[in-house]
């Protein structure tokens, strides 16, 4: 582990995700925040927008341009708008870590299918490395653009890559139920968003045609035209994605056989538990356990009377899926302990 | 009880409060929906705004101008309009309920203090009866212009109107709490009402001067310049209030006493329950339970080791605070049975 | 309609079910509740267990052995006690509405297999009719046996069963999850059900297996050995079923051939909702949209890149899960109009 | 600071502020936990009962006997337990910290009065040192036995100390509201902790007579007689407390003299944050705002029409309220910096 602290800065700070990427920050002991910037709030303290830094930290939001260059630049623009400042946003810093989907994609086609955009900058994109630290630790280390995971697509590639792997899974018939909080959605307020309107409800906003698609698909290494049928839910929460893969098997196989697939991908993963009781009241992944954490929780049932095999997972959508996910890929370019920072374990009850 | 149906017309009837409404009177059995209008949705169907009546009704917004004569007009116009449309909506129906504050107050002058307006028709303001039926039943059956009590004023009101009468409280000492639903704020959404940031929260909107104050004083009958502390504060909660009154006594008095001036003031009242249990889980009043009925509860407890009472008392904002009691007024008004239409007697568990 | 008023009884009468068929029925013109049962609260006040009932009944839990014969009785005994004590039950009343799982089944293997017990009454199943009206409307007018549906299965069936009976599902590809809440589990509590550990908790307490699979199976008329993949999460909420199936279809087909599916087989149902909107907020079913009701709201979206099809359906598991399904039965059983008793349109916001 | 690790083993390990207490003292880098007990989940690993420490620690609980001497030990066992026991513990360690009530009060009679027993060891009492390190800094640095305060009442405390202190309030006349979670219950389950009773549910647990009360008076040191009026009521939430006071004043004051008092009282604590903004919509505290973390929130309101002064706190009862307490009076204890293992900042949104 390096002595030295690094300087790090944060654009789009006042959204969900860089409120939370700043109070990781603020608690990793070799990360020193210098900036954080946000066109619409330049001037006001960071715990107006993000309370919970009351008094936890004096900065205040820079304007974009105000940015200085820093050891890593980690930025919380939103979609579309990353890839087109990404010229001066690599001139600011050696290590970029950008939490759009801007990066995420191999295929600049997929960018027209799913995002209804022409890529700006296609050539950049076989130089990024996807986020997730459990299918590219090596490359990460030596990345210099890392594109952190979607918060759906990180639950899903993590419950169903092991089994995907092997073999297991007839691709095409997967089916994939997400239930999301509503800080998904970021901090744009609207009368969907309205506590009276919202509170108590279950809201499918994506049966079908999730953007988030095209990185399992990528991730999962399924073939071209493969399918993969996702629908994503969103309840009263605020935090938490809760996955349910229903998996149908190309051949028999035990709980034993699968508890092994998964102890062989995760074993000694520091941030995936194995979450299988046959007794207790918490005896599957449930994301109010994660809550705050960095933990993706994984659990399976198969049905001995079928070919099904239910898989599921619970991460924190703003730890595990955006913020989290920067800070572990940090520490593996920077050659930190890669638990530094993330170490807090959740609580409970909540 | 007549046979015959009146024709009523709502104003103002996409809020909350005008959906309520229209939901009571739609499954009342002797008043016809005529019009509805909004001034902003003109042309679009009940439902797309108030989801509940998907299926039950067909009627469509009109624009406010369209509106016709009818036996009784209900306008759930904003403060501050209804005061200035009043000719008009007069000389569309002999009989009018108003939603708002306009007319509540006796005194033009608390228009200016806790309102912070010039009434423009003070010369209406004698003439109109507040809502409460408990107070002023006989003069609802002839009134012409009703004034609907605001929501907290409606729960406190109640909660104290008998212990107040009988001279038992010290005014000036009494602390008054509630706790309300989100749905008191009606269906503006912003910042603060966007669901990752209200959920789970509890937000004091209102430490002091809150208006209906102003009402409570006058139907407490409280005398010039005295004081009730009243405090609000908003749950993670979408409808209900919940009261608690802290009223120190002016003389010794047993709880079998209270219970004694409770029975007289509303042993006859159908709307008003004593909840005061020695057993159970429910033993107090709890506004989850009178979710969307027309029920006031009230309960007592009489610190034995200080002159201290509190008493609570539990309502739906929307219904007992707002629509309900209108259509208690209406029933009044026709001389039709004076439960009609409000019979609903809530959910439990909810 | 028949002026005259029956006499109904209820067995179970202090559990969640018997609570919502007790409010049912009291606000039902043409039926007089004359006695309600509970082996365990003998003497006590309906209200005590309901405590919506407060001041709207006097009715008191008498002993199971004291009901007195009736026009129709309701059982609300759990799973595995009708049966037992169906003689006695049919001895006091020509009519006899069931809300256990015990006469759901026509196939006795099918207790065995599911519920692991030897029905002590097989030679009943084949007389009794399932509690849908809309499959078995006209067999429940002249029914006096009548096993209303499981919560989960009412939800599934209704959603699923125009699109099976039309053969455009390929069966064993079917994936249905629901999402429930907790007021399925009863009046029962646990260490799971204690609100510190069950809020905010997503549940999957039956990712394989639920029992309920064996009604939608017989009432979906799949054939043996077809299986239907299901899994059901509880959720923090009290009511509510939220159901999303997963159905691949055998061809191509459209929107707009689905739709007609759906109208032609609800189009005239008094409890069906249609629920798939362009705009707007509630676009899809939603069970907080249908708290307290006997509507069945569905929807649906295909895939236009696959064969998937996905549909919706929510209910309130209480209403049209349990005690409106016998109210609606009981309805049809007597000749009243249909809704009778069921009119309530739900509360919005709520 | 030392370089040495304290040893600490806890007592009633398995309730929700011993796992708490678990959780903090894991994360702190110069304590280590040796032992962990309790009686009833003997040979359970903590992560059974403390399911966000799965994959975090493996300890056990061990029995209460088998408790070895340690550098300090932690009793969260019940009240009236810790005074029966408290001969052994302080046979275990040098230093104790009790999480119960028995040893908050000075006065055995107040043991008598208010929890209605004999204290078992009176003779301690004078030796023992509320837990509060702003009330208490310099006793705690040298105290062997800490008993830490009631949550309710280090809400209450911490709000009005200054105020009190400064002689500003008319004592009897305050009034103070508390609403709180359900986890100050404890891990207990019964029929009103059922989630569907629960649920939704506002719940006044009790109204007078709070023994937290007796807490309240003997450190804000009010005279012998005087009065605290206190309300408690119970919310649809796990965590958190929100104390409301109405404090009448002596004389004139102004909000800014009122500032001064509260920054020359907590101007320098680390865990303290004035929270009374002007401007956004997190102006006043909140316990949503404070969760998982060790901050006491404070606000307030002059009413300008009267003499009414409407203090506000928020704090996590678990944490501030109970295990935190523990902590900071550790870190005091062993000369450790005082905010060591407290760091958490909370997170937003939640």
């Amino acid at each position: 582990m390096s002595d030295v602290r690094i300087r790090a800065s944060i654009l789009g700070a006042s959204g969900y995700g860089g409120g939370e990427l700043l109070r990781l920050l603020l608690g990793h002991p070799t990360v020193e925040i210098v900036q954080i910037a946000s066109a619409r709030h330049e001037g006001e303290p960071a715990w107006r927008l993000h309370p919970n830094l009351r008094g936890v930290t004096d900065l205040r939001f820079c304007a974009p341009d105000a940015i200085d260059s820093c050891d890593v630049l980690v930025s919380c623009l939103p979609h579309g708008m990353a890839m087109l400042q990404i010229d001066r946003i690599r001139g600011l810093a050696p290590r970029i870590i950008d939490l759009s989907a801007d990066f995420r994609l191999k295929d600049p086609a997929d960018y027209r299918r799913w995002y209804d955009i022409d890529h700006a900058r296609p050539d950049l994109l076989s130089k990024s490395v996807y986020g997730l630290a459990e299918l590219h630790r090596e490359e990460l280390r030596t990345a210099d653009l890392i594109a952190c995971g979607g918060c759906n697509a990180t639950a899903v590639i993590l419950a169903l890559q092991p089994i995907f792997r092997a073999g297991l899974a007839k691709i095409d018939r997967t089916v994939v139920e997400v239930k999301v909080g509503t800080s998904e959605g970021g901090r744009a307020f609207s009368q969907g968003s309205h506590h009276p309107e919202r509170s108590g409800s279950i809201r499918t906003y994506r049966p079908i045609g999730h953007r988030h698609v095209a990185e399992m698909c990528q991730e999962l290494e399924l073939p071209d035209n493969a399918q993969l049928h996702f629908t994503a839910t969103a309840l009263d929460m605020v935090r938490g994605i809760h996955c349910v893969a229903h998996v149908f098997c190309t051949r028999e196989v035990s709980e034993r056989e699968i508890w092994g697939l998964y102890r062989s991908a995760y074993g000694d993963e520091p941030f995936i538990r194995i979450v299988n009781d046959r007794r207790g009241i918490h005896r599957l992944p449930d994301p109010r356990r994660v809550t705050g954490t960095h933990f993706c929780d994984i659990g399976f049932t198969k049905d001995p009377n079928s070919s099904r095999l239910v898989v599921f997972s619970a991460i924190d959508n703003l730890v595990r899926g955006a913020a989290g996910q920067a800070v572990q890929a940090l520490n593996l370019m920077h050659d930190f302990p890669e638990t530094t920072g993330l170490e807090f374990p959740g609580l409970h009850p909540l």
